[in-house]
């Protein structure tokens, strides 16, 4: 213990105090340990709680902190009713923490001799791996074959939803992967990806069978937003956006049937690919929706987004395009919230707008969630009929809703999306359509079921054409991550990567 | 930002001028903003730096901080020569840190306004895995077939030299895992810990051949010490002890030719033991020197390294073994530093002293290590031949000696390791010996090297005889871990392994 002053009377009480309450849980202790005001602070590795209510929520609901004890103390005595206290700890469950509080006393208060912690900032060792974020990871998982690729240095977080040869395909659910084979290749897109240089970092957490668009995997946990904490990161190739986001890998590899690329992006701040359907490979994907699924990936830059698409996307003729291309939708900008719109709009301030009003928009989303439930039960009935008790409760509503879908329900969602296929491809024409990728900014997740229909409205549009979407990462006034998408006619993914170079420039 | 009260004059200034240095590694403005005191702090995930010296120290070798920039601001002001300010950050390789500076003013002080850091708490976003104590792990890597096994819930750091289906064997060594074939099946230490019910959390580092006690790895560093920040983790098991050290596995399986189980064990604080020589398989464990090698493991707790044993070892007879058959040998215990033997004897207080005075030890020393080096060129010289500069200099330099060890010299070798054989087993009979696991507490990188002779003279012991070797943590006066080494004829492992609990209650 290390003071320069004396140490002022019942600080030391206070402080074990405080210890002996984290240690059984006395959250009333707690909470009356720490000032009760807007401006108190505590930080950890998951980000910074402002003010006693958040902190005091927080404490509330976390279930007790892991038992340790304290191996050193330094005070820095400030003066007779300030300290800052460092100390390190020793966890049960092995390794050391530290933890910094700044004590304060207020005369005026009885309990704890008026001492109160203001801030504290906390360190616990960190795990062998996220396992909200990863299933596995290496150093690398696996290796590319060449040192001169294209994509050389690169790392993936591969969605477990590609073939990993040597491992199998989770799919977000416990039960499948218990069962699953162990494939003997990768997946066309991991292996291209390989080819030109790039590792494999590791396997991504997704969301059961990929049919959801919040990350809230009901087994292995939410991968956190780091961009937006307490926040959720978005689905379903969570894992791989927020391994992205938090620089754990630099290219996220995953699949968009109905936004599941472009909505992490959004919410994580990352540029987003989902591209035209058919255009890569989905060999050694499992599938999701057939008619609509296609391969998608998510960077930190336009830059690195664009240089996977020279490597996964078929050649085609370019057709020069510039943000003179690019027609800003008022009416489907005004189908997100303020915040989004004013983002998104801020972004293109001299795109020229389009008027299109899609009357029939709610239909055409209904129609496209009966004829993706339709498919996703040809996809997984078979075995899933048995156990649908396996998944969590949204994705098993969403499969027991997919299981009711009748051939005569699916034949008239497929005669509503032929008519709304018809109506996207002759408004896209050749131009470049701007509008939000998400209908809100990440959500927490008690309002996450909440914004689903909103953002399927806005996604569902690339989704029912087969046509490539971008997301550029945009903020809002707020300062939160929120995702510009920009859709054009099928096989003009390279046009759109392009456009968001420049933009992103 | 929040403040209750008006924010010094040129808190913030210095506040931006400290960031600014460190944005371009100005070591010596970083230095200057610190507080030149023994008691200034800095503390991250890796540990406590306690006084201005070892932060200087720290800055002046790290080479930089990551590049990244301040997203929040908060002060709390404290008076006007103190405030405390947290910060959150966001990094430009992704995900955000966050940082806690307690500030003063010195009046006397011209630059930056007198103001300087009297401690900080930096956190930084966590790597996908820590590539100095794995090359991959999992949640987990391999599942148990089985649920209720004896060690169902225990994970498994494996020491990469033993074979995991599905992964080549690295060894260490980066040109090795190069070109080493994926093993079809798992080694036998391996398959017996699954068919217990473990899962294998991943695949832990080792240093190359495992061929050192350092755990200085030159390719991928060296795993951290939880318990002794700032020293060497010992090794050759290195990334096992670690990740149990950590918490991050909770079984460290790993081998042991001349210590490489209890001098990580002992510089870490953990139990440990080294097998009698060929008790366990070591079926697809690569070897260093046959005639020395043996299967060990590491855990926290001496109930747990028993847990191990009851699966791993053959059955054997047991004779009841009380702390009265314990004796503790002075003329080892004096081979080792005054805070080891210290902490060894006052582990045993009533243990009988047993007077011998091995006048030769340095004699079988020098003969193990020649012994050692013989075979560990048969085994692996046909490949390293063309290859010792892909080794780091104090492996390269320990195979460059095996080579020129010739078959007259390995056959005295051979002539001296009998003879001492046999005054082991003579002294140790139906005893158990006790002396300290390893001559130092864990020294630091500087001063590994100085420590292995003395550390292999008292090591040599076990791996001469064959005998089987249990490492009990104990405390220096000066709280360092250290190892008190329990030994017994061959295959009295679990009577070892039943003292060892014994002790620990």
């Amino acid at each position: 213990m290390t003071e320069l002053k004396p140490v002022p009377h019942g600080l030391l009480q206070a402080f074990r105090a405080y210890e002996s309450a984290l240690m059984s849980d006395d959250v009333a202790a707690l909470d009356a340990l720490f000032a009760d005001s807007p401006t108190t602070l505590r930080g950890d590795a998951a980000g910074l709680l402002v003010g006693h209510d958040q902190i005091a929520a927080f404490r509330a609901s976390r279930g007790g902190a892991p038992g340790r004890r304290i191996v050193q103390t330094h005070v820095q005595v400030i003066d007779e009713d300030h300290a800052l206290i460092v100390a390190v700890t020793e966890l049960d469950r092995g390794g050391r923490g530290l933890q910094t509080q700044l004590w304060a006393r207020d005369p005026v208060r009885i309990e704890y001799g008026g001492w109160q912690v203001t801030a504290a900032h906390v360190s616990a060792p960190a795990p062998a791996l996220d396992t909200r974020i990863w299933r596995v990871v290496g150093d690398p998982l696996v290796s590319s074959h060449t040192s001169d690729g294209a994509l050389s240095g690169e790392t993936v977080a591969v969605k477990d939803l590609f073939a990993v040869a040597g491992f199998a395909v989770g799919a977000g659910s416990p039960a499948w992967l218990e069962q699953a084979p162990v494939s003997s290749s990768h997946g066309a897109a991991v292996a291209a990806l390989l080819d030109a240089g790039a590792s494999v970092r590791g396997i991504a957490r997704t969301e059961e069978f990929a049919y959801s668009l919040s990350g809230l995997n009901a087994h292995y946990g939410a991968p956190p937003n780091p961009k937006a904490p307490g926040r959720i990161p978005g689905g379903s190739s969570s894992g791989s956006a927020t391994a992205v986001a938090l620089g754990q890998a630099s290219i996220g590899l995953g699949s968009d049937t109905g936004g599941s690329i472009r909505v992490p992006a959004a919410y994580q701040g990352l540029y987003g690919i989902r591209t035209s359907h058919g255009a890569v490979s989905r060999e050694g994907m499992l599938p999701l929706a057939r008619a609509f699924d296609a391969v998608g990936w998510m960077t930190r830059s336009a830059f690195l987004l664009q240089a996977v698409g020279d490597v996964l996307l078929p050649e085609a003729a370019s057709s020069p395009t510039s943000l003179d291309d690019v027609h800003l939708v008022p009416s489907l900008v005004a189908l997100a919230s303020k915040e989004v719109g004013a983002a998104v709009s801020e972004a293109l301030p001299g795109a020229k707008p389009l008027t299109w009003e899609p009357a029939r928009l709610d239909e055409w989303r209904q129609a496209f969630v009966v004829g993706q439930a339709y498919q996703a039960w040809q996809a997984h009935g078979a075995w899933l009929e048995t156990r649908l008790d396996t998944l969590g409760e949204a994705v098993r509503g969403r499969f027991e809703m997919a299981r009711s879908v009748t051939r005569t329900q699916a034949a008239e969602a497929r005669a509503v999306l032929s008519e709304a296929r018809a109506e996207i491809l002759d408004v896209v024409g050749d131009r470049v359509l701007a509008f939000p990728s998400a209908s809100s900014v990440a959500p927490t997740a008690a309002d996450a079921a909440g914004v689903r229909d909103d953002t399927l409205r806005l996604t569902c549009i690339a989704g029912i054409a087969g046509l490539p979407a971008v997301s550029v990462p945009v903020r809002t006034p707020g300062n939160l991550p929120a995702g510009l998408c920009l859709v054009a006619a099928p096989n003009r993914d390279r046009d759109l990567l392009a456009l968001a170079q420049t933009l992103a420039e």
